[in-house]
């Protein structure tokens, strides 16, 4: 479902990441970085997780001169069972809340959720929001790090990170001039340490379908980018938008998950993942070059892996969904 | 964050219940009653919720009369951690899809993000359903079943059940006329056997701002109607309303959590929750009333509960949060 939008601007965006990715080729554009470990001060990964997007939206809000009360609505998501980041942080402030859930592609889902009530005039702003943690997305999905499971390399790494932005009706340099909600897409993969193999193909019916309802050539983005496909999910979408949909996109196609991080010489196998691998990439690097009018238009197409543990153990495979996000710098 | 809607109309309903909801007042207002046992021919208790919900949207399709295509969009949000029933039940349908969590407020935000596509014109027609599993929670939330843990007379009973409606902007007998987003309210209590406290000051919180955002008065409503606060959350929310906001709703108020079980009879201590405890008494009941007159005007306040196992673990206290949905028969 594409729809496209005439009053939605981005404007500003708060990002606070961790010391992988301070450690990483972007640490120069977050606004923070917590370095010293990945507790932040707390007892616990979640409560740290909780409060890396606390503090993200407390950011926002100081960024942009606002207080809770100057805020219509706030839409956010993350990893963490019953969305518990968003709820025990959002707890904090006095903005109506909506909690969503897409996994990976959280910010993307926020970002069309908001536009739209911001485009129907029903709020005049609005924060979107994610965040995710490294230690409390492993222990949550995988294995606790302390047990040193080995990998495959095709494995990504979640980053430790909360990223926001505020979303307006006042005219702003970048604009959100269109998207595109995707579908679930199940290709019958059950490997958890291959998310990129299950999230290529949501990310090419997305892309896809997004290009052919605007009538529009992959050209038209300077740049598109992926959520966290990792160096080879990267490929495969490539590979597989050249062959099942006759596009290419290889010229002007990135993956945030490994912009974010050095894959080559960073231990974070095929790269970054979460929903602030994204969210901290655009926050950050991507709206930089489009505010210092290096990028013009940019398609943003965050991936999310819809599996749950309990299902995974089920034998079921992963669903996966990419929804797109279409930035303009405005003329 | 109250709005107003011109233009959004519910086309139809589609409700499937299980055992203990078929056992009791509103029985013969669900579409179909799956009565065997709990498993409805699925190997687990988290596949027979998929199957459940997945069974839901293929009657609410059935009942309009549409194909996969015909549908703009898709919200859905469950209690599974990841929203997996949601994720595993709508990757089998070809529907754009957005995934949200609010607990058991799951079907008014739903709702609400519905409705606003629908009235931006940013979707012609939506899909919001929702579904909850009495094991699959208790196994989740609290202690498997088979443990046989003993419950305070506070607690209340998960429903078994799926519940679908189509909204549209083509003119039908019911419409969505106005809603209020709730904000996040903790009060700090940390009983998780006593969801009806944790959740009232939220209800209150929401009830109490849509009235004042629209300028009305209880009364403008033939019924306001909670989610699942069950009877003792019912009676703290009366006392509330009256004492801190000096709201008396006494008089046309009632709680989805006593509706749906005969709280005297069945062996439900306090009464219904889950997100389709207040979806399937809205969408058989309720809107049967409406349909016949005998309703004109509902403020339908699903309540949901913000919490997650591990921050309880975590020693931590409960949020809560309510969305409103105000329904009105047209002229």
């Amino acid at each position: 479902m594409t729809n496209t939008y005439k009053n939605v601007y981005i404007e500003n965006t708060a990002t606070i990441a961790g010391i992988y990715e301070h450690e990483g080729p972007l640490a120069k554009y977050f606004d923070k970085t917590y370095t010293k470990d990945l507790y932040f001060g707390e007892k616990s990964w979640e409560k740290a997780e909780i409060k890396l997007l606390k503090d993200t939206i407390s950011l926002i809000l100081d960024k942009t001169n606002k207080k809770d009360s100057d805020v219509n609505l706030i839409i956010s998501g993350d990893l963490q069972n019953q969305i518990a980041s968003s709820d025990y942080a959002i707890r904090e402030f006095d903005i109506p809340f909506l909690g969503i859930y897409n996994a990976c592609a959280t910010s993307s889902e926020a970002m069309i959720i908001g536009a739209t009530f911001i485009e129907n005039k029903s709020a005049k702003n609005c924060i979107v929001s994610t965040v995710s943690h490294n230690t409390s997305a492993e222990k949550q999905y995988r294995n606790p790090t302390e047990y040193g499971t080995p990998k495959p390399e095709t494995a990504t790494f979640t980053t430790t990170g909360g990223a926001a932005l505020l979303l307006t009706n006042k005219r702003t340099k970048i604009s959100i001039t269109a998207s595109t909600v995707g579908k679930i897409i199940d290709k019958g993969v059950k490997d958890v340490n291959h998310m990129g193999a299950v999230m290529a193909p949501a990310a090419a019916d997305t892309i896809y379908k997004h290009l052919k309802d605007l009538d529009r050539n992959p050209d038209y983005y300077d740049l598109i980018i992926t959520g966290d496909l990792g160096e080879y999910g990267k490929k495969i979408l490539v590979n597989y938008l050249k062959k099942v949909y006759k596009l290419d996109i290889s010229k002007n196609y990135d993956d945030c998950g490994t912009m974010i991080y050095n894959t080559k010489k960073q231990a974070v196998l095929a790269g970054g993942s979460g929903p602030s691998c994204s969210a901290l990439t655009l926050c950050s690097y991507i709206l930089k070059e489009m505010q210092e009018g290096r990028l013009k238009k940019v398609l943003y197409v965050p991936t999310g892996a819809l599996f749950s543990p309990t299902m995974y153990f089920q034998k079921e495979s992963l669903p996966a969904i990419a929804h797109a996000v279409s930035l303009e710098v405005a003329e």
